[in-house]
């Protein structure tokens, strides 16, 4: 029994046609108009195959196939079909497109699994404008609770509350949540690399048993705001010019660290921001992420006190925001090993591997025993219209997440 | 006879109220809300002082006073209005609100100059969204034509030529300007000084015979977005930190090379601007002013050369567009030598020197005698909230500009 990739394949092209611009890029983040759409013909399309359809206070979408009921709880596959800005096909829907296949192939087969089985799109799974990456299955597993998010808002005074409202979640229903997640056993989540370490292996998947950790935090350089004509150069505290002092650190430092951790700022914004004032102000995130703890806290304090030498050298002020502190996650090993072998039964290669991004998985793992699949990404590349995976690679994936599956269906009780 | 300087300083607080925020500071771009509201105070308060009013092609809103008639042409008198965002309230009002004041004192005291005298408000002094600074004098003397401005919009795609209809300018009325500026015999313009020269040598004012020249581009530098967990430091094609190296290089070739001249990135934008991107694409501004042509072209190439290394070293792309190329400009002898001689008629210390910043008054230098006189700024700040100038300073340059109109009517023919 194989997926039909051909099929899935269509459905990729289908679906990346909401949000997509000019250059190919796709643009999607959740609540958009294009997520929206993307949504309501998910729904469809589950109802249309027979599913239960459930959406959830954080405006995740289930559909849930019916077990023989010989045993309890359920199988949960699937990922998110938002995007950021600009991104590519793959990231998220890959993972939702090929549950849904699965469902699709099982059903054609008559096959009936002995748990009932549920494909899932989480919300909000990528960064977005109300600083909540991983929104959907953070929430899901209690980590984001009704009270955090009552004033949550996004640059532009929208108030998140109102936005899950629009797309059928609410914040309301947050704790009927609790009592849904004590249903699901197991997760399983299939996903694009976005690295090179399985093109440069030339391996088409990997199982994931751990998720590295991850320090996000807002800094702020205050300057002095002035006249750029008639400030002298020595007169200046210029919030950009010490920004890109710290920017070229965190750099320099990471880089010297090795593959085993990264270090970004991907977000900059200056105040005022016009030609001829000085920059009073900057802003910028600041990302570490890495496979221990240990030394994702040695690299950030190792930055800190390289930039409070900056700050007093340039007499300017520096605070920061910290708000992600993740530590690097173990997968489940049960499930990691049922991979193991049915890529060995398939005759599959695979590399296992650490994830250096965080996914849905990573916080579904704290409710179930949850796994990964990863697919080889062409050049590395995903956030960008560039992102791709082959259709063979897909299609050994796919086949290695069924067959697992319905390992797993008869392995855990 | 002197000016009323208590009138003047409460004239320039009423002012001050329009685009007021409540850290202090002013927003008052031209064709904001604020900016119509105090461009009808001002033709209102000038109409009641009996001023004929003019609204020209460009919105710049002028008030003519007849004189004995025994003299053609007019002298002018004037600034700006509109302001930076999170400005000060002396920068451009100062020297609209000072000419204010010297028409009412003329007319208090029964003074009919020679000449017909006129007080100017000209649009959009400041960079702004359209990136067209001094955009009402430029427009004035035909540097800017209708041609050129027929699709000019802003960053949010506002066309200027319908924000100009908005306050009853039109690109229609552009060529019926040429025929005004033959009208205009002499511009003397009152500004702060927005440098610490005047502070520094503890002197209330300055006589301005030169602008200095000014080098404005668009630099834009593309490297390549992609995850920032998946893709391993030496991967990288980070654009920001490609133009962070660049920012800091242009501040310390700058800083290298005195006081005669400054360079400053005062407006950076990031593409994607996501935390978990690696930026693709930054585009900043790039500015150099100084006292020499020679000089300012010396700088800009040996950054651009540098630059270029950075680019080849970090695989990225560096593009740039040149949108104002500006020599300095020379102000007319005849009356810097007339506001010399007020000087010392009034017994009041001053200081020859070449504006840092360009002004309304360089562009008019192009049609009509002019020169500049400049009031001392505490710290030297301007473009910020704390900008200020004290009521003895302003005082003192009211009454210079008062007794130098006079003396410049009576030696002009």
């Amino acid at each position: 029994m194989q997926i039909n990739y051909e099929r899935l394949l269509k459905d990729i092209e289908r679906y990346s046609k909401y949000g997509k611009s000019p250059n190919g890029g796709i643009t999607r983040p959740s609540f958009s108009e294009a997520d929206r759409l993307v949504r309501d013909l998910f729904i469809h399309e589950l109802a249309d195959m027979g599913l239960r359809i459930t959406i959830d206070g954080a405006a995740n979408i289930w559909g849930r196939l019916k077990g023989s009921g010989k045993k309890r709880g359920c199988l949960v596959i699937g990922s998110h079909l938002d995007s950021v800005p600009n991104g590519g096909k793959y990231d998220g829907p890959l993972g939702v497109l090929t549950a849904k296949e699965i469902i699709r192939t099982l059903t054609e087969n008559n096959i009936v699994l002995e748990h009932d089985l549920e494909i899932v799109s989480f919300t909000a799974e990528e960064s977005n404008d109300f600083n909540l990456s991983t929104f959907g299955s953070r929430a899901f597993v209690g980590k984001l609770t009704k009270d955090m998010l009552e004033n949550a808002c996004d640059s532009k005074g929208r108030l998140l509350k109102e936005e899950l409202e629009r797309v059928g979640g609410s914040l309301d229903n947050f704790p009927a949540m609790e009592k849904s997640f004590k249903d699901k056993s197991a997760f399983i989540e299939l996903h694009i690399e976005q690295g090179q370490r399985l093109e440069s292996e030339n391996i088409s998947l990997a199982i994931i048993d751990k998720v590295v950790g991850m320090y996000r935090s807002t800094v702020r350089v205050i300057g002095q705001s002035n006249h750029s004509g008639t400030t002298m150069m020595e007169h200046r505290k210029d919030a950009l010019a010490a920004a890109c002092e710290i920017i070229l650190l965190i750099e320099e430092i990471c880089k010297n660290e090795g593959n085993d951790l990264v270090g970004t700022v991907g977000k900059l914004n200056v105040f005022p921001n016009a030609t001829n004032i000085i920059p009073g102000m900057v802003e910028f995130t600041f990302e570490i992420r890495g496979e221990s703890e240990k030394q994702i806290h040695e690299v950030v304090n190792k930055i800190r006190d390289n930039w409070m030498q900056i700050a007093s050298e340039r007499e300017v002020e520096i605070g920061e925001n910290v708000f992600l502190n993740q530590k690097p996650i173990m997968l489940d090993s049960e499930i990691v090993s049922i991979l193991k072998n049915s890529a060995v039964e398939l005759n599959e290669p695979y590399l296992k591997l650490a994830s250096m991004a965080v996914h849905d998985a990573a916080h579904m793992a704290s409710v179930a025993k949850t796994a990964m699949i990863f697919v080889k990404s062409k050049d590395g590349k995903s956030h960008c219209p560039e992102e791709y995976s082959s259709p063979e690679d897909i299609e050994k994936a796919g086949n290695l997440m069924l067959h697992g599956l319905i390992n797993l269906d008869r392995q855990l009780d």
